[in-house]
C-alpha cells in the first residue's frame, strides 16, 4: 500500500527550521510519510498569496492531506481547522480564509471540525507556533488514519472565515479584474476566465487587437495603457511583446513574451485592470 | 521496517547543484533513504547560525543520521568527525563546532570519531567538496548501520572545536544577551531563556513594560531603546508595536506583531542588547 | 525493490505552484516514486545555465529518470524529446540544448524520440506549461516503464539542437577559455580542465604564480589583471586572497578563499579571460 501523501504550504521560507520541525514532527508520527513542498515562499502573512497558490496546485496533486500556514493570528482566536473535500482530500490550517478556494476547487467542502483535542497536539502548545504544535500533528494523526470528527466539534461552513476575493465585472465592452497572482517569470494572473472576458466582448480569437489600462485611472509602468494581442501561447508574440492569454491554470494572464509583464506594467496583487477591443 | 532518515543542513544554497550532488551519493549507498532538508541557506560560511539552526531543528526531528556542513576550513587540517547523542542520533560534518550545540540538547554526545577510512569515502576525495566527498558518503554508510568506530579513530570529546556563544549575564534590575538567530519575519532570538530574564528582573507576566536597550550604546534602529511588553505570543501586541515573549524554541525573542523587529531595530546576531523593567 | 527514482530542474523558482504542480503529475502516475530536486534557481530562460547544472549534478546521482526543463519555446515547434544513455538514464525536456552536455557525460545518447502520443500526456495540454503536461508525465510512465520508442517517433541525434558552448583555446603561453557556472559562493567555473591549462603552460603546481587578464582586454573588477596562485584548494590561499584550482567537478574554477571572486573580479557567465604565468 503506498504511503499517505502530505503537503506543505507556508510563508516560512527555506532558511528557517520552521519548515524541518514540522516535517520532522510528522515523520515522527507518520514515519513512511510522503512528503511534498507546494510553495514556503508565499509572501508573509499574505493570505490571499497562499490560497490562490493552493488553489493553483491541488488539482494537479494526488487526494492526500494538505498542510497550509499563513497565520499572522497565530496565538489568537481565529480555529484550527481540518476539513474534507468532495474529491477526498483533508486541508488543515487556519481558520482565515486560506483553506477555501482550493476546497471549493476540490468538491467543496463536505466537513469541517475545529482542531481541539490535546491527544492530537504537540504538549505543551507553544503561542507562537501551531504550525508544529497543532497544524502538523493533526496533518499527520488525519493520514494515518484518524477521522476529522474525532479532533473536535463540527463548525457550520458558513460560520468560515472567506477572503473578500475582488470579483470580474463586465459591462458591455469591457472586463473588469484584478491581479491575483504574480509568478515567478512576471506573468500576471488575473481572477477571471475565458468566458468573463468574451462575456464582455464576445468571442476572441488568435491576434485579435485588445487594450488594457488601470481601472483606478493610473499609469501601467511608463505607459498609460497596453495594447497587445490575444494569444494561444507566449512564444507566438515577438520577444518583448506583451499579450494576453489563456494561462496554464485555466485564468487569464498579462504577460510579456520572454520578459517580465508585473515589472514592466507595475502589475502587483490586488491592481485592476480594464481590458475592451482597441 | 521503516528506510533511514538523513537528514540535511548546509550552506550551499539551492541553485547550485551541490545538494544534488549530496543526495545523489547517499541514495547511491542507501537507494530507499528519506532525506530531509533542515536548511541550505545558512549564510555563507556562518557556523554560528547553522549550529543555531541546528540546534533548533533537531529536537523535532526522529533520531536520524544528520549531515551539516558549514565549512570555511574544507580541505585543510579541520577534522571531519561523525558523534553519537545520546538521543541516538549521529551527527556528520567538520570539527569546528556546528554540531556540538544541536548534540548537547540530544543528550550529549556518547562517542565522537574521526572520517578517516577510504572505504568510505568517494575516491578520489576532492580538495573542495567534502559534503560529497566524505561526509555524504559517511552519512549514508552510518545510515545503512555502519557503526561509526569503524570510520576511524575516537576522538577526545574535549578536543572538539567549540564556538564561543557569548552567554547571557544577569545583573540585578537587568539581563544581557545576545541575538543568536533572526528569522525569516525579523524575530530576533536571544541567547538567553525565561529563567535568566526572571533571575534578573523578577518573575515577568503578561503586559509587564521593559525596556530593551543596545549593550554597546548605540542605536537599536532610529531609537535609542525600545519600550515594550512581555506577551504571550505576537497577535497580543497591536500590529506593528513591539514585544519580548518566550519563542517557539524555549528562547527569548524581540519581535514586532506583524512587522519585523530585526530591520526596525537593527538586530542582527550578535549585536547584545540589556533588557530591563521600564 | 527501490522506487523508481525522477530527478528534476527547472528555471521556475520555488515559490510558484509550478514545481508542485509537476510533483503531483508525477505521483499521480507513479505514487511511489522517489524524487531529487536539483535545482529549481536556473536563472529565467537561461538554457546554458540549466545545461550546466545538470551536467555537474547528474554523474552523481543514480542512474534514473531525469526531467529538466528550461523552456522559452514552450508552445511553439521545438521539439519535446526523451533520450537514453549509455548509463542507463533517460532524460526528459526540451529539444533545446539542455540535456546535451550531461547526456555526454553519461556515456552519449543511445537512443532519442520524440515525445508526442496523446496517451502519455496530460489532456488537454496547456500551450504555456508542457513541463506539467507533457515533460512530468512522460518521466513518470518512463519510470513505470513504458519503453521511449511507445512515446513517438526515433529522432536523428545529429538533428537535435545544440548549445554552442565556448571551447577552451590553447595557444603557447596562455589559455582562452570562459566560465560557464557561477556558484552561489562566487567560485567561477571555466569550460576548461587542467589537461588544457597544462597544454598551454606545461605542468603546474602547489604556488605557481599566474596572471588572468579579460580576453575581450577589459577590466577584472577593479583590477587590469589577477595575479594569483595555483592552488589544490580554497583554505591554502590567506583569507581574500584570489587563486585558481581544479573544482570539485573536474574544471578550472577562479575563487577568492572566504570571499567572492565572481562579484570581486566581475565573473559572470560567459566572460572569457586568458590565463598565463606572471
Amino acid at each position: 500500500m503506498t504511503a499517505p501523501l502530505i503537503s506543505l504550504l507556508t510563508d516560512f521560507g527555506l532558511t528557517d527550521p520552521s519548515v524541518a520541525a514540522c516535517k520532522g514532527v510528522i515523520l515522527r508520527i507518520v514515519p513512511d510519510a510522503r512528503l511534498l513542498d507546494i510553495s514556503h515562499g508565499v509572501a508573509r502573512y499574505s493570505i490571499s498569496q497562499g490560497a490562490a497558490l493552493l488553489w493553483a496546485a491541488l488539482p494537479h496533486l494526488p487526494a492526500g492531506v494538505h498542510m497550509a500556514v499563513v497565520d499572522p493570528g497565530v496565538g489568537t482566536e481565529r480555529r484550527p481547522i481540518a476539513l474534507r473535500t468532495g474529491r477526498g482530500d483533508h486541508l488543515v490550517g487556519p481558520d482565515n480564509g486560506l483553506l477555501l478556494p482550493a476546497a471549493e476547487r476540490l468538491g467543496g467542502i463536505v466537513a469541517v471540525h475545529a482542531l481541539e483535542h490535546a491527544a492530537y497536539r504537540m504538549a505543551p502548545v507553544s503561542r507562537t507556533f501551531h504550525a508544529r504544535d497543532i497544524f502538523a500533528p493533526a496533518a499527520a494523526h488525519i493520514a494515518r488514519g484518524v477521522p476529522i470528527d474525532a479532533f473536535g466539534p463540527a463548525l457550520d461552513v458558513a460560520s468560515l472565515v472567506r477572503l473578500n476575493l475582488p470579483a470580474p465585472v463586465h459591462s458591455v465592452g469591457s472586463l473588469e479584474a484584478s491581479v491575483v497572482l504574480v509568478d515567478a517569470f512576471g506573468n500576471a494572473q488575473l481572477l477571471a476566465e475565458t468566458c468573463d472576458l468574451e462575456a464582455a466582448i464576445g468571442p476572441v480569437s488568435g491576434d485579435d487587437l485588445l487594450t488594457v489600462e488601470a481601472a483606478d485611472g493610473g499609469h501601467l509602468g511608463e505607459s498609460d495603457s497596453i495594447d497587445l494581442r490575444w494569444r494561444l501561447t507566449y512564444g507566438e508574440a515577438g520577444a518583448g511583446e506583451p499579450l494576453v492569454c489563456l494561462d496554464s491554470y485555466g485564468r487569464l494572464a498579462l504577460a510579456v513574451n520572454l520578459g517580465n509583464a508585473a515589472t514592466k506594467y507595475g502589475l502587483a496583487p490586488d491592481r485592476r485592470v480594464r481590458i475592451r477591443r482597441t
